[in-house]
């Protein structure tokens, strides 16, 4: 049975309150001096409350890496040349990248999806090394009308939750995002202007490494794509569609998949972050089920968590995508879990209670 | 055959320039726009420097959680009753502490050591589950004398040597410290302000959690045992002796015996770190061999790790102690080792490079 948007959106449901009540009271008993685990606590809290129970598990972990080419670096915005995408693809598959090295550390699957590159990897995919749902070869340019069609922003956003679907079906128990795609972080910011109204200049990075001139250039542009297709911030298919770019949507589905399945996601840095932000306003719910792994060096990646409510587990000076923040965060996570469901209460234990509990926290 | 304390510190050579260089080479080269992999990078370097080649390995670690008690909590410098630090021992064999639980997910065992606890195990000791290196039953109440003698300072110090000879010869190729003792971050703040000459108020912090009075008295009880002991900042052995503990010693002992070794050492949170600056001091090139895995929410620990210039690896607001910090970040080491030896360069993978190299670092 394939998951219809509609359908997923709706089925998005708060995360118990009830059980993170329980986990922290829990949490608060543990033979520790209250509240001396930080944001491991939380990171306990939310993990109990979105799998409803004290033993929360986390072991069985994959990234799904999205892959997307734009038609805007026809402008400029990027230094990388765009069969870099491509590219990057093999890198995966040979797995010489740093997400297949990260991930592997995390012990968590690679995922890696085409949702729009620029070339056909029908080699790779008949050989099952990677999945295929492909939209299109690359978006438009979005500075010349919309990047693409409604029909197509509905598509990889079910593209996406179709992935986390089967992952969620194969037993995965955590799932994270990442991206790749030349030319990505001026969607990003342009979804992240478009949705917020901020002005383009503070939504807008340097990326892979752009000069200050060519920095001007890239705002420049995103202004224009703005003008050009004046997206709708109260519809964020129509801003998906306008200035987006089929792996973000792709990432915005597995979010609101992993969401809908009751299976917490780790939002990787920037781009995955725009995807986050667009699933935030498809359903607001689907926050509860995110983590953010890492805050990335993409100057804006900061004000993009705050906007989602987001505190990072990491923060590591990394800007480079493809998952690598989510999968170093996911090792994070899994101690948080084990947190929750393996230390002793001080009753447990049976060690002496703190004689003051008046440390305000 | 067993390390004498001078033989180690004249024995710690300074982390190789030239392996530091080469790595760095590599890292620059790899299939990612240069520097994007952010402090994960200088890990990487730093482990390949340490290490001596382009594919250092963090597979097998340990954490050496060193447990002692403190004469001056008679003075009620914690709110936590003192036989606490036993009950946690007992804790840390059934493995129910939250260092048991991060250290399995991070892949490392946990060496437990009796420094210097007021109780006996002789139980625990016979049956093979914790060490002991017992040099007394708790130190003297810093107030009204030396904590320790000055040959109990030096028996502290090679004890953490000797554990940590042990470990590497037993494989263990990434060790981290941890800490135990009701009463301890009283010592750690005091050896922080003698050695350095800083303000004790700006040394002491909250440790498990003591109200605004009882902060006051402990920075009382702080200046009153530095004006009674006058230790020579000049003299670390002498900071030990008279403002130290049995366990902070054993840290830093272990922190210089895998610098001499060669091992890099994971330095958990403010007892360690007070640890980590008496090894400083003693041996300045042990500083090479270092990581800080996190930083505190013991307020004066971010000024501790600045004095020692180090950058920590994680934030998540903790201050629990036992190793916990230093497990989680061995996790991220891990994945900068993995960075260091696994992941191909722009010719090893084909991928295309940035046509810029104008991005400022």
């Amino acid at each position: 049975m394939v998951l219809q948007l509609q359908e997923v959106i709706k089925g998005i449901k708060p995360v118990s309150k009830d059980w993170r009540k329980r986990a922290r009271e829990r949490l608060n008993n543990l033979a520790i001096p209250i509240g001396s685990l930080g944001q491991l606590l939380d990171l306990a809290e939310q993990l109990a409350g979105i799998k409803e129970t004290l033993q929360p598990s986390v072991k069985k972990k994959a990234i799904v890496t999205m892959a997307g080419d734009h038609g805007v670096v026809a402008e400029g915005v990027s230094t990388c040349p765009q069969e870099v995408t491509a590219q990057m693809v093999y890198n995966f598959v040979i797995g010489g990248a740093g997400i297949n090295v990260l991930a592997e550390v995390a012990g968590a699957r690679v995922v890696v999806v085409d949702m729009g590159v620029a070339q056909d990897f029908a080699d790779l995919v008949a050989a099952g090394k990677i999945l295929s749902h492909k939209v299109d070869y690359g978006t438009q340019n979005m500075v010349k009308g919309p990047a693409m069609t409604r029909e197509q922003a509905v598509q990889s956003l079910e593209a996406g939750i179709k992935v986390a679907s089967c992952l969620v079906k194969e037993g995965y128990e955590l799932l994270g995002t990442g991206d790749m795609g030349i030319g990505n972080t001026t969607p990003s910011s342009a979804i992240f202007a478009a949705l917020t109204g901020l002005p383009v200049r503070e939504t807008t990075g340097r990326g892979t490494g752009i000069s200050e001139q060519v920095l001007e250039h890239k705002i420049e542009v995103i202004e224009r794509a703005l003008q050009v297709n004046k997206p709708d911030p109260a519809d964020p298919l129509d801003v998906l569609s306008k200035v987006g770019g089929f792996e973000i949507g792709g990432i915005a589905g597995v979010i609101l998949g992993a969401a809908y399945h009751k299976v917490p996601v780790v939002i990787d840095g920037f781009i995955s972050t725009a995807g986050a932000l667009l699933a935030q306003r498809l359903a607001p719910q689907s926050v509860d089920y995110m983590i953010a792994g890492h805050c990335s060096m993409e100057y804006p990646h900061q004000k993009m968590l705050k906007e989602l409510g987001l505190t990072p587990v990491l923060n590591l000076k990394m800007r480079l995508g493809e998952g690598t923040g989510a999968a170093l965060a996911m090792c994070i996570i899994e101690g948080a879990a084990a947190v929750m469901g393996k230390m002793l209460t001080f009753e447990e234990c049976g060690v002496a209670r703190n004689k003051s509990e008046e440390y305000e926290q």
